[in-house]
């Protein structure tokens, strides 16, 4: 029973990220040039909306990487977990717009502290779940360690994420790379989550 | 056989839900602001698309746990079982466009009624599905009784939206604290319906 | 392993599909009145469009319903069958396309017989779906008797939609009015399809 | 366990491409004619849109299947996996938008080119993904020869989706050709894939 219940949580968490994640193209839009304009200018011109979808994606993908490691450890939930989880949700189907709006308006802080804002909230809510289904024992004995470890990681993405706001008012270009951070920099803070669980 | 029917339903039902309670961010555009003009302002504008979103997204996903609720105690469907979760999932699908209607005339009663009717009418179907799954036994014994408060808390919530159409008339915030409180209510109202059902 | 394949072909099927289906609300849009004007009257003008987009909902779910039918009595799979069900998605998809060319102009037999060939292709590659799986031996023995009697009501819904394309150009209400029957007439259909095959 | 975890990130990829192949339709946009103007006309003319329509469908259904025939095999699977995972779902996103800027600008070389090349990496990546879980073990024994075949038919449609770059500044017509190849001449291609791999 669980286990069917636990896998059609999954399969709706799944099916909106899905969505959102395929949202995110949406903000590339095929670019109108006349018939004696360049296609490459314009393309040329699109390139940092494609480095900004591929960055979004990126992102939500390690969204969707971190709730898949969680939700595989389950062995039960409650509805708090289900509360959390839409929060959760709601805050990475806000990803596209907010990417769309640092897209549009890269030189502003305030759209990057938009976009760092939402990813540290959505960080945040998911820290908050791992921490409630560690309390209420919910993750199998022989997965906690390592899901300690993942609460370590957890509150230190949405410790980055929400530096990143007051970041992006000194430059916007520091924001861009604490972002970038914690997609490149997955295997050196699952270590240092491994170190700090460990002592 | 049943089991697998089942699930395939769950996750249709679960990917219509998924697209729709995406598609309820695609009314938040983002701003257009010129070079000199001032983003934070534009973004203030947004705030209240954002409440709209964040409420209807709690409503969304409110009726998707109530039909999980359902479905995981299910053990048998028939032919008007599929067409009433059609009929529900159509509605759901129409509560972006309520919900973009109500965002963008929120001072107008008209368009808070459409969304308190779209809600109303999903509920009331969600409704006829839990009478019928009972009427016809597709409840397992053990659940029963649960699925019986199911079913008053399915009228009860129902009765609160449809209520907030004439109360649209009177004024909007009414009908908005109606909304709401099935959101924040769910404790309440649910051992009310204990209560009535164990009588 | 069979049972894992026809699981994800089923699962991406679905969500296809639930895509699709949700698609179709997006013809419905929000309208936009001045400050002065009357909401109502333009929620008015958009009752056809509610009509249109409940009537494509229903033939899809129509769809699903047939395709989920089929799919439950399977017990493997090959190639062509993959290729046949790709085409029939791709038929399904452009539904929303012909529902919102249809919704637009009404008054105009090319729209209507455009969606009603839209319809009738996927029926017709629905009906070659069945007979392949039949010929193939894809089908339980204890289930052939039903899907028998499903080719020909695929054949039947086939024939009902392609006869919609040239009565549009007669009246677009025969053209409507065949749709309508396909989801109202689902019984009598079904056991009209009986009577054929235990001929 | 780690078939529910591969059932889950199949689920995922199901659901991405499911939306991605969805949202091919919306490049085919309802022709505005005006009250005198012939809808006849105007729908011949979005016959090349259908064609691209229909060809980028049938290509992501290609990758799809590819995608499913890989997946259905594995026995296990590891980070790098998940991430090489995304990226081809990445790159199967933005295959709406380059067959979108593909079916806008069929007369510009750059447009086919930039279709090309978005294919290309895909299939790229989706031969490395079937390289990498061949090296690390994770393909069953008895899939072993299978998916060595498979690998040759992914570097062999990595060649020709690249091939199709340089070939559409020559003529827009000879990429064509190479895209519509790989979808006709899949067996041909796999039972060369299975010669050279008998090797």
């Amino acid at each position: 029973m669980n286990e069917r219940d636990l896998g059609r949580i999954a399969a709706f968490t799944d099916g909106v990220m899905a969505v959102a994640i395929t949202l995110l193209v949406l903000n590339m839009e095929v670019p109108r040039v006349r018939a004696g304009e360049d296609l490459g200018d314009a393309l040329v011109d699109l390139l940092p909306s494609l480095g900004a979808y591929a960055l979004a994606f990126a992102l939500v993908g390690r969204f969707w990487l971190i709730h898949h490691n969680l939700f595989e450890k389950l062995v039960g939930f409650d509805a708090m977990l289900m509360t959390l989880n839409l929060a959760f949700l709601a805050l990475i189907v806000l990803v596209p717009f907010s990417s769309e709006l640092y897209d549009r308006y890269t030189a502003r802080p305030l759209a990057a502290a938009v976009l760092g804002g939402t990813l540290g909230l959505a960080a945040f809510v998911n820290a908050v779940m791992t921490a409630h289904v560690l309390r209420r024992g919910f993750v199998h004995e022989r997965h906690r360690a390592e899901t300690d470890s993942g609460l370590t990681v957890g509150f230190g993405l949405t410790a980055v994420f929400l530096l990143s706001v007051p970041a992006a008012f000194l430059s916007v270009h520091i924001a861009e790379a604490l972002w970038i951070s914690t997609v490149v920099l997955r295997y050196p803070l699952r270590r240092l989550g491994g170190l700090t669980s460990s002592r």
